[in-house]
Formats: structure tokens, C-alpha cells, sequence
């Protein structure tokens, strides 16, 4: 096993740095030390807000289609298909108040979801080769007889309709209750579809077993079949789509802009959120191995903090700051963030910005804390822009526009 | 189904009564109206919490002998017999250094517990007989190999030591995990011993079932026999053990002085503490039914509130006060409080009062907020006295003395 050093670095939860200081003042040793950006007296480190949609209920998840349009999914079950507002267009009225609300689309034929809790219409991707073949991927709460699993579709978006619904996984078990469902896509270069599952909460002993979906990343073709050379398609008794296990609530994910590796966050219990690089067949410990204590009681849980055959995270947070969504920062619009990685916070309602350096998390800061929103999601934009929801049944998508330099005073 | 009226009334945490008021504003209309005690203005509701032992290791269950000894389990597994300082003895030392410390026996021979979270060595009874038969009862989370279960055991307590020690009763299923063992232990008139049993917080699905032990209370004979005319020991695939189901974590147990009816207590999630009458056969609605929300999320359990088949509580707690040991009053030492019933919280810190009227709860006072100490146990002893515990690893047994009339000032 390759052993991986863990960071634990807390800072406020507010960029401070003076009129005269660089933005990011742990950069000290990067390339983009000079910034082009003037610090925001409001701790946004250096990015300014501005929504571009609003009217959204409990927005969960951010995709952009090839023509600049965005998909969002609305956790009661609505799928939508946005026109955003342009950049920067309107000075006086930046912030909320400038170019939301129209150009809202309702697609229809979207599947039935669980629509309780954390259960609904969850993630949404779109196919990397759209223009050709028109897919998009969900991941939704299925509601059941028995009660709801976690499972994925696949589609075509022609206008504004679904076509050719089709449901390509579903997990295998189906308890009740509304907690724990996971879940974000990623579509490798190789054409694989990654999918994080969570333990269902009432589930969790079972996230270290490989018979059942709970608490599992997945792999599978986007046509739903299973590669042959998943690292447990041989072992008896196993399930062939999983890829790591010991996993609790993942609710971010994604690639790693220049290894291609899979990096995924999830929630931990009272503390031990983690940040994970995910290795192919490999234990993430959950509930034996965790930062975390339960709720309420403070007890610990499992058996301690680290195990041999059990990965360490990359980063962990204690207290939680409930993480979801995740984007690695590679746009030439954002030079000093560019390289590292954006976190979303519901807890704390800011982002978490995770300075990396190689594979490591050097340094964190908290940005965006002045918007005093919890974050579903983060995600950059083909049009290189960063994008995020807010979760809030009149949640907003704004666009992370670039503070322009020495407007502080403006 | 008889209809049964829930009272929800809600005070503030400490008793405050003008120099002139009555103890109990709450009392107008009963026999006690006219008390003889002058209010404290600490808030104590009338009663001097003296500490008559100290050194106790998150002591968990008081019981007396007939010869005026108590018994104390601590939950990491120590059983204690302990002399007892005398009443009122030292005007100078009252409160904490008077009277405590020495006389402490520790019992050979008490069975091995699982002391992890909320496990431990819990309830003791002693045998209403025990003159004759020198019995006693305890409850513990017992290790089993793969995890622990609540389990019951007899044994003669002969001197410092505990002889022919028998297991009773153990749950059937011993899932991993130190939350929600209940238990506490109650033999009523007839010689049936009523135990009431958690639901393992992981396994809360199955308290509606009646083919396992969780969330349960059960009633058996003092020799571990089933009775014959128990509710379901005809019905096939229920535990024959079964008296009530539908419960969470119970913790407190009493028989009411004057009916002989069971009243037992129960932990509540986020919410939804609740105190019930026992019916024989009933189902009292956890998880499906329930004021309580779950931690963290805030989100509904279950169905709602109320169902025509599940028992409405006599009394609940939004939000929850963890409850935890309980006794009718009927001591005439308290002419105030007699005939009403005191409940121990963890959570505030203090004895909840609870105003009885026939089978109903029609007023609340929160007293002994002083002592600022979590309440594990609250009993009436054979001297006619209340006693309590606190919880904590530097844990005492405190006598809640009758405070003199008119020395507020003195």
C-alpha cells in the first residue's frame, strides 16, 4: 500500500488579507503568487457572486451542455434546462437582482423519485460526447415497494424532453428511510461511469461488505454493464460494479485535471468529513476506520483512525463542515485558484478552498462566506467560469465572476 | 382503545415563587396545597441535595436493601453496597463533604459487561423478598461474540459478594454497537418482572416487530419462565416474552403507587422524550409514530403523530430533556410532592416534576437546576427520602433533604 501523507490544517472561515496582501496568502510558493485580483473586504476571495438563476427549489446539482446552456436538478423531482444571464453585463446590479429568472426550461419525462429528506432527483451529467449522442446521466432516489434505493438513468435531451429513459443501475437493497443516498457521477476519459453510494445511514455495518451497494463507489459502463476487470468481478460473493468501499455519504467527485485520478468527499458523522483519493479495490473504512464520533452521545465509533489495509484520507475535517459538490480550479480566468480545489460547505456556508500541491492538501481557507449560503454545489463551467448552487427551497445559481482588481473602494 | 387525554405544557426550567407563594403553584387544587416547606431560591423546588456518597464511576442504578444500605451499579461494571451518611447530621458541611466517601464495598462476582458508550453494568433491583431469598436483579449490555445484547441476570448478594449468579434473559440478537440497551428492571405485586429493552438505535426498523427483542418490554417470571397469559405467547413467530413493543430506548420505570400500572419513560430523538402508561400488548410507535425529528437533519420520522392503533404518550418532551430515572412520590417527608412523579434529566440538568392528576401529567416544574448536574437516577428510598444520582465519572449519590422552612435567609 502506498502510503499517503494527511493533512489537518484549519484556518478562519474568512479570507482576511490586507488592502496590500496577495489573495491567497498560503500560495506563497505557487506559480500564482502575483494575483491579478484585489482581496474582497467580504472574505470571497477574490470572486464576486452573482446569481444567474433564481427561483430554484433545493437545486442539488450543476451540468453544462456544449452550447452554454446549464442542467439543473431540483431535489423534489424537476429537471431544468437554463439560459444564463451574461457576464458582468449589468455594473449597477450586480449580485442577486442581474440576469436571473428567465430562461428557465422544465424537461419532462424524468423519473419518479423518493422525494424525502436527502432522497430525490440527485445528480446530473452530460455525456462527453453530447453532440453526438444527445445522453445525459441522473442519479436519483427510486422509490420502491419496500422503500427507496439509489439508482442511475441514462437519456436523451432533445429540447425539452426526455427520451429513451433507461435505467442502467440500481442498488440492490432498498430499506426505508430518507438519509444517506449518495450520489455523484463522473465519466472517465475511458468512457467509465463512476458513482458514489451512500450507506443509508441504518445501513452502515454493512459499507465493509462487498455483497450489497451501501457506502460503495461504483464502476460501470454508461450503457450500465460491468467491466470485466473490476477489481472484485472474480471474488465469490462480491458485487462486480464495486470499485472502493467503506464509504458513507460521498457527495462530491471528481477528476483529477492532470493524473485523472478520482477524488471523492464525503460527509462524516459528528466530525471526519474526508476528502478521498480513490483507489481501485481499496477499504475506506467507514464505520470502522473514521475521524468522526456519533451524533449527540460524542462516542467513538469502530476502532480508531487508521488501519493498515485501510486508506487514510487525503484531508479530513473535524467538526464536519458537511461538504458537497467539488471542482478542481483549472480555468486561466481564476489565476490564483487555479490548480487547487473548491469544496462546497452546507455547514459552514462557504466553499473550501483546498490548496493542493501534487496530491496533497497544503493549506485551506474559507471563501464565499459572505453570501452566508449553505453549498449543494461547484462546479467550472466549459465557458470557464465557476458555477454554484445554493440549498434553500428559493435557492439561487450564481456565477463566481472574477473580482475585477482595486474595485475594493468602488 | 381507550382514549387517553396527552397534556404538553411547558415551564421554564427552575421553580421560582415569591417569598410568600406556595411551593408548587401548580398544586392549587390538590390536597398539598399548603406546603411546609418555604421555596428555596436556588431553585430546588424545596429539597437540599446533600451528598451522602462520592467516588462514583458513572454510577447508573440505585437500590435499597432492608437493612438501609444502597446498592449502586456503575456502568463500566462495578456493583457497590454502600453505608450511607445520616440525615441532616452536619449543619456546617451540608451539601458535598458531608457525610460521603467512606463505606463503599465493591461486590465480587458480577457478570462481565460490554462498558462501551452507552453499555455498561445498569439497572439493580432488589427482590422484594430478599429478606427471605437474598436476590437481587441486574440489567447490562453483555459481550457476546459478534457484538452485545441486553441480558438479565438473578444472583444472591451474600455479603461482599454475589453467589449462584444465573442469566435470566438475553435478547436474541446481538447486533455491534453501544447505544440504546435501555434498561431498566421493575417486579410489580404479582412477582412478574417487567425489563425494558432499547432498540439498538441501528436496528429502530425491527421495534415494530414482534420476533425480536428490540425496543421491547418484556415481562417474565423472577426465574427467567414466560408467563403463559402474556399477550402474544400464542401468536406465531412473536417472542413470547413480549408486553409492549414500539419503543426506543426506555430508561426509566416505575409502578404507580395507588393503580399498580406500569409507567416507563423513553429517549426521544431530537424531540419526543416520552412518558407512557404500560398496556399489556401495545404498541406504542417508535419509529413509525412519533413527536420527534430525526438528529442533525430535523427531518419527519416515520408517519406523524398519532395513529389510531399506537398509544399516544401521557406526556412528551419537544425539545427532548434525556430522560433517565423516574419515581412516584409518596413519601409523606414531602407533603409537596407527594402523589406526583419525579423524572431525571441528563440534557438540562435537573429533576423534571411532573404534576399528576389521576392517570395524567397536568403541569411541569424543572427543579434541582442547582446542582447543575446530569440526574442518571432518582428514587424514593425505604426511609422514606429521595435519592439521586449523577452522571459522571466523578459521580455522587446525593439526598435530597426536605429543606427547613424559613432559613432562605438564615
Amino acid at each position: 500500500m502506498k502510503a499517503r501523507r494527511r493533512t489537518f490544517l484549519r484556518f478562519g472561515c474568512s479570507l482576511t488579507a490586507g488592502a496590500t496582501g496577495s489573495l491567497l496568502p498560503f500560495l506563497g510558493n505557487a506559480q500564482s503568487t502575483q494575483s491579478q485580483f484585489a482581496p474582497l473586504p467580504t472574505g470571497d476571495g477574490g470572486l464576486r457572486p452573482r446569481v444567474v438563476m433564481d427561483g430554484l427549489l433545493s437545486p442539488w446539482s450543476i451540468a453544462f451542455l456544449p452550447n452554454g446552456e446549464a442542467l439543473v436538478t431540483e431535489r423534489p423531482g424537476t429537471l431544468k434546462r437554463l439560459q444564463l444571464g451574461g457576464v458582468g453585463a449589468d455594473q449597477q446590479g450586480r449580485g442577486k437582482g442581474s440576469g436571473q429568472g428567465s430562461g428557465q426550461i422544465k424537461i419532462q419525462n424524468v423519473p419518479r423519485v423518493h422525494a424525502s429528506g436527502q432522497g430525490g432527483l440527485l445528480d446530473v451529467i452530460v455525456s462527453p460526447d453530447f453532440e453526438r449522442d444527445e445522453l445525459i446521466f441522473m442519479s436519483l432516489a427510486q422509490p420502491t415497494d419496500g422503500g427507496a434505493r439509489t439508482a442511475i438513468f441514462r437519456a436523451r435531451l432533445r429540447g425539452a424532453e426526455l427520451q429513451q429513459v433507461e435505467m442502467i443501475f440500481a442498488q440492490k437493497d432498498d430499506p426505508k428511510g430518507q438519509l444517506h443516498f449518495g450520489s455523484r457521477l463522473v465519466i472517465d476519459p475511458d468512457g467509465f461511469l463512476f458513482a458514489t453510494l451512500g450507506e443509508r445511514f441504518f445501513e452502515r455495518s454493512k459499507a465493509q461488505s462487498l455483497e450489497n451497494h451501501f457506502g460503495k463507489i461504483i464502476r460501470i459502463r454508461t450503457d450500465g454493464s460491468i467491466p470485466k476487470n473490476n477489481p472484485f468481478a472474480n471474488q465469490s460473493g462480491a458485487l462486480r460494479e464495486v470499485w472502493s468501499f467503506g464509504h458513507r455519504n460521498p457527495q462530491g467527485a471528481a477528476l483529477h485535471p492532470r493524473t485523472g485520478d478520482l477524488w471523492v468527499h464525503e460527509h462524516g458523522p459528528q466530525g471526519g468529513d474526508e476528502l478521498n483519493l480513490i483507489r481501485e479495490g481499496r477499504n475506506y473504512g467507514w464505520p470502522q476506520i473514521t475521524y468522526g464520533r456519533e451524533y449527540v452521545t460524542g462516542f467513538k465509533i469502530g476502532e480508531g483512525t487508521s488501519r493498515a489495509d485501510v486508506e487514510q484520507p487525503v484531508h479530513y475535517w473535524v467538526p464536519s463542515i458537511a461538504p458537497s459538490g467539488m471542482t478542481f480550479v483549472t480555468s486561466e480566468r481564476y489565476s490564483a485558484l487555479r490548480g487547487h480545489l473548491l469544496v462546497g460547505s452546507l455547514k459552514e456556508r462557504c466553499l473550501a478552498l483546498l490548496e493542493m500541491k501534487e496530491n496533497q492538501v497544503v493549506g485551506e481557507q474559507r471563501i464565499l462566506s459572505s453570501m452566508k449560503s449553505r453549498i449543494r454545489d461547484v462546479r467550472q463551467g466549459p465557458d470557464g467560469y465557476l458555477y454554484a448552487l445554493t440549498d434553500s427551497d428559493e435557492g439561487v445559481m450564481v456565477r463566481l465572476e472574477p473580482a475585477p482588481r482595486n474595485r475594493e473602494a468602488g
